[in-house]
C-alpha cells in the first residue's frame, strides 16, 4: 500500500535523553503499522538504548550526529556552527526529502531556528508558528503561535488561523473549528494595535470560522478550538498555564497529605482525583507541530517521557497521512490577495 | 490625631451592587477607626441598603448621582456624557481634593479612563497602570500594568517598576522587593523588542531590585514580588491565571462529588483543602489600585462581593497612610533623567 511515514527522532534531545525518547518512539512504532523510525544522536547512547527492546528492526533506521546543541547555547549560531549535531542533521533530513518528520525535546530555540533555516518555508507561508495543543475542560485547542515569531504582524496572525483550521479539521477531527484572537475583551474596539488591524481581516476570511475575540480567561473552558496569538502572548499563554496548573496540583497533593483525616479521604478520592487531573496534563497530546514548513518539525518538552514522545510521533504519522501540508499549501494560495 | 481618610464607594457599580458594595464598606468602616466612607450613587437604593445596618453615622455620608455607566458603554464617550453618573461624580470628589480615593466595581473601561480624565497623573508619570496583587504559592505578587496603557512604551515599564516597588513595601510590607519583567525565556536574548529595550533600562535603575526575567510559568509560584509588564500581556496573565484557578478546582470539586467513595474522602479533606483553595481567592486581597494619579483609584472585580470591598477600602486607607503618593513623586522625581 502507501510508502511508511519516516520520522526522525531527535535521541539526544531533552532532559530524558536518550532513555525516554527511544522508549517512546519505540511505542509508537508497536501502534503504527506504517511507520519507520530514523533515531539520530549519538552512535553509543543509541545503540545501547536499542538494545533493551525487541522491536521490529525493518522499520528502525539511525543515523550518527555525534555533536549536540546545549539549552544554552544561541540557537542561530548553534545551528551554523554545529553541522553534525542531532538537530541540524535530523533537520537536513527532511530538507532533502529523505524523511517527512522530525520530533525533537532539544533546545526550543535551536529547533526553531532550524526549522525556518534548514527545512525552509511553504511556499506562501510568511511565518511559521509552534501550535501546541493544550488541554481544557472540554477536551483540547489549539494555540498558535506559542513562541516562534515575536512582534508578528496581522498577515502571519491570519495565515495562523488558516493553518489552525486546516490542523484541527484534519488532525483532531474537529468539524469546523472556532477560530477566536486572544483579547482583553469582547468588545469589538478592545485591544492592541495588532490585534485591532487583525480581526477585520479576519472577519473576511470565508475559509475559516470566526468567532471574534476570546478573553485569557475562557481558554481553560474550550471557548475555541484555535487560538490565534502573537507569539509573545502564546508563550506566556502556555507557560502560565502549565504553570498554573502544575502549581495547584502540588497544593492539592500538599493537602490531602497533610493529616491523618485528610490521608483517609485522600485515599478514596484518589483514582477519581488522577483521572481528573490527567486529563490536564499536556503531555497527553504529544507536542507542539510547527506549521507551514516543507516537512513537519515537532517540538516536545524539554522534559519530555515516553508518552509525550511517542503521541507527537503519532501526531506525525496522522500530519503525513492527512496531507495537511498539501491543505496549507491549496489554502493559502487560495486565500492571496493582491499586496 | 490626623484627620480621616475619606473613601468614595461607587454604590451602583458591579454585578452585586449595591447591597454586597454597601455591606463591605460597611464592614471596613468597623475596622478602620480613621475611615470615613462616602457613598455615591442613587439615593433610593443607597438609602434602602444602609437602613439594614447599625453603624458610625458619623463617618458615613452620601452624594447622589443618577446616571449609571452600563458595562457596555464606550469609557470615553460615557464618561463625557454621563456627568452624573456615580463614576463620574466620584472621580470628581477626588479631583477636587474632597476625597482621598475611589473605589468602583463598575467598568473597568470607565473607571481606566476616568481616572486619566478626570483625576489626572501625577507631576512626571507618564502613564499610570492597572496593579492588582494575585495570589501565590508564597504569598502575593503585585501585577503591573494589566490593562491600563496597551502598546506601552519602556519608559513607562520601568516607572511601573518603581510604582510597583514602592507599592509592595510601604502597602503590602515587603523589605525589598524583587522585580521582574513578564519575558519567554531567562536568556537575555530573548523576548519581543519592548522587552529587549526595556530590560537595559531597569538594570540601571538604582532604586529598585531588578532580578531580570520572569518565565510566566513560574509567576504561580511566587518567583518575583513585582512584575511588570505590558497591559496586554497583563491582562492575558490575571485573567488566564484567575480562569485557570477557577476551572481547575470546579473540576476538583465535580470529581469530589462525583461518587459515593469520593463524597466520602470529600467530607474528610474538605475543612483542609478549602483553606488551600482559599488562599488563592483573588478577592482576599481587594482589588486593583491604579497608580501614579493624584488620588487613588481602585478597580475591584465586577463580580466583587463584600469581602473584595471590604479588602479595598482597607488598602485605600493604608496606601492614605503611607503617603504613597508622595513617595511615588519623589522617586520619579529623583530617577528623572533629561531625555
Amino acid at each position: 500500500m502507501s510508502k511508511n511515514v519516516r520520522v526522525v527522532v531527535d535521541a539526544m534531545g531533552g532532559d530524558n535523553a536518550p532513555g525516554e525518547i527511544v522508549k517512546g518512539a519505540l511505542s509508537a512504532l508497536g501502534t503504527q503499522k506504517n511507520l519507520t523510525l530514523v533515531f539520530v544522536g549519538r552512535q553509543k547512547p543509541i545503540e545501547a538504548e536499542l538494545k533493551k527492546y525487541t522491536y521490529d528492526a525493518g522499520r528502525v533506521e539511525t543515523v550518527f550526529a555525534e555533536e549536540v546543541i546545549e539549552m544554552a547555547e544561541s540557537p542561530v549560531a548553534a545551528i551554523k556552527k554545529k553541522k553534525d549535531s542531532s538537530i541540524v542533521v535530523g533537520l537536513r533530513m527532511i530538507k532533502n526529502g529523505e524523511a517527512d518528520a522530525f520530533v525533537s525535546a532539544g533546545s526550543t530555540g535551536a529547533v526553531l531556528a532550524g526549522g525556518q533555516l534548514i527545512v525552509g518555508r511553504l511556499k506562501g507561508v510568511e511565518r511559521p508558528p509552534l501550535a501546541p495543543l493544550i488541554p481544557t475542560n472540554k477536551g483540547v485547542s489549539l494555540l498558535i503561535d506559542c513562541g516562534a515569531n515575536v512582534d508578528a504582524r496581522a498577515s502571519w496572525l491570519v495565515q495562523y488561523a488558516k493553518m489552525g483550521s486546516i490542523y484541527m479539521k484534519h488532525v483532531v477531527g474537529i468539524k469546523n473549528p472556532r477560530v477566536a484572537i486572544v483579547n482583553i475583551g469582547a468588545e469589538e474596539e478592545k485591544g492592541n494595535a495588532l490585534v485591532k488591524e487583525t480581526i477585520p481581516l479576519l472577519k473576511e476570511c470565508t475559509d475559516i470560522q470566526f468567532i471574534g475575540s476570546i478573553e485569557a480567561r475562557d481558554i481553560p473552558n474550550g471557548a475555541a478550538d484555535v487560538i490565534v496569538c502573537e507569539a509573545f502572548v502564546g508563550n506566556v499563554i502556555l507557560k502560565l498555564y502549565e504553570g498554573t496548573c502544575s502549581m495547584l496540583l502540588r497544593e492539592v497533593k500538599k493537602t490531602l497529605l497533610g493529616s491523618l483525616r485528610t490521608k483517609i479521604g485522600a485515599v478514596l478520592i484518589k483514582p477519581a482525583l488522577k483521572k481528573t487531573l490527567t486529563s490536564f496534563d499536556a503531555s497527553q497530546y504529544g507536542g507542539a507541530p510547527m506549521l507551514g514548513l516543507k516537512g513537519l518539525v515537532v517540538k516536545t518538552h524539554g522534559s519530555s517521557k515516553a508518552i509525550e514522545v511517542e503521541h507527537s510521533i503519532i501526531q506525525c504519522v496522522n500530519f503525513s497521512k492527512q496531507k495537511i501540508n498539501e491543505k496549507i499549501s491549496r489554502q493559502l494560495a487560495a486565500g492571496q490577495t493582491a499586496e
